[in-house]
């Protein structure tokens, strides 16, 4: 069994000993039940990670001291963002979680015209820092020590307004011109438009296109709006050869 | 908004009347409130999908009159099966689910050494049938006029015993031979192996490897089980130019 990862946004030096944020030491003293001397990794979600020491422990609260750093997971060599129309239910906790297993660089919850979630309501629940745990999560589990960014929830003229490639998946049903997976080149950076389960409106698809957003029909079937990011993600970053 | 789509396995020609099996006859009646006279469409499971009208309703029974035969979504160019150990809870649901709107042609449950459901705990929460059922309703769904068959639960053995090219996906951490996605070439006709949450033993590893099967490994990240079956199709689909 390999030592368990622990993120600490904070570390930056091998050597230094560092108070762990509390929500990882209540997990590693409470459930993993680790004391002084315990072994661990620590990633600090921007693509470094260490072999550490547990250093001593308190009540919810650890230090460690790092030691080497280790060869972090190797991260896609195209960096692809996710911009996402919200969707309903807890059905964002699993594209986020995929998502950042998928190697995505950062989220962006976009409230799209057909979104039936609005901003207040993401406000008012605290959503932005519930996906934010679940991409540290999926992180974790995924062997990443890079952490995605989830920013606060946009309109689709914010998510558009990037210097990235931006690719915007659309039904095979709506009455634009789009090209084919086969058609989209490698870009240097990309970020990837998914809309909500109604679709874009026509409004939004002359939107993008006129930005010079690429717009993409991924195959004639119908997919299940919680499942495209995840498919939409893998088709790309193999048709990019970077999986 | 487009008529609802039937599903009866015993459709085969135009100008037929036919009755519809109970469940779907319930569905058009209980829940769509849909009476003599209502075009709906039919499909047959075999890829052969007809514009109908009901002829007639009564308590859970409709008859429908098969008219004009109409083109059904393409199907994949390459038949892809599915060979998946079998996942505990309700997570093969999911996997049934999403299979079956990536176009694959057949499901087959299969018990491993590390499997955590028994074949006797299959049999008696009549899983098979279960599943079954969603593949009726995800095709449905997705538009497809084909329903894959689930076949029992089987042994490995049985799951590598066929024509076909065999994939099997093995873990980055498996000690064993294994070729990447890019080379792995389009064959005719594809079974894609996917193991258990705690992987395939090595003797799993040695049965595969010296009936001939292609061992795959899908990138270096740490994919969770019940996503592996929608991205390793996905990027199979791809890699082959088929989707």
């Amino acid at each position: 069994v390999s030592a368990p990862r622990v993120y600490a946004p904070h570390a930056t030096d091998s050597g230094a000993t560092i108070e762990l944020p509390q929500e990882e030491a209540a997990h590693l003293t409470r459930v993993l039940r680790l004391s002084a001397g315990a072994r661990v990794r620590v990633f600090n979600g921007s693509g470094r990670e260490w072999e550490a020491t547990i250093d001593r422990t308190e009540k919810d609260a650890v230090a460690v001291t790092l030691e080497a750093q280790v060869a972090p997971a190797s991260e896609p060599r195209i960096a692809i963002a996710l911009a996402v129309a919200v969707l309903k239910g807890d059905k964002m906790d699993a594209v986020v979680r995929d998502a950042v297993m998928l190697g995505i660089v950062a989220i962006r919850p976009v409230i799209t015209t057909r979104t039936e979630v609005s901003a207040a309501a993401i406000l008012r629940s605290h959503r932005i820092a519930r996906w934010q745990r679940i991409a540290v999560s999926s992180a974790k589990q995924s062997g990443r020590a890079v952490v995605p960014k989830i920013f606060d929830a946009s309109d689709l003229a914010t998510a558009l307004d990037t210097p990235d490639t931006r690719v915007m998946l659309v039904e095979p049903s709506a009455d634009v011109a789009s090209r084919s997976l086969a058609d989209v080149p490698a870009p240097a950076a990309a970020t990837l438009l998914v809309g909500p389960e109604g679709g874009w409106t026509p409004a939004e698809l002359r939107e993008a296109d006129a930005s010079g957003a690429i717009l993409m029909t991924l195959g004639r079937t119908t997919l299940r709006a919680d499942s495209v990011p995840l498919i939409a993600l893998t088709a790309l970053r193999v048709r990019w050869g970077d999986f």
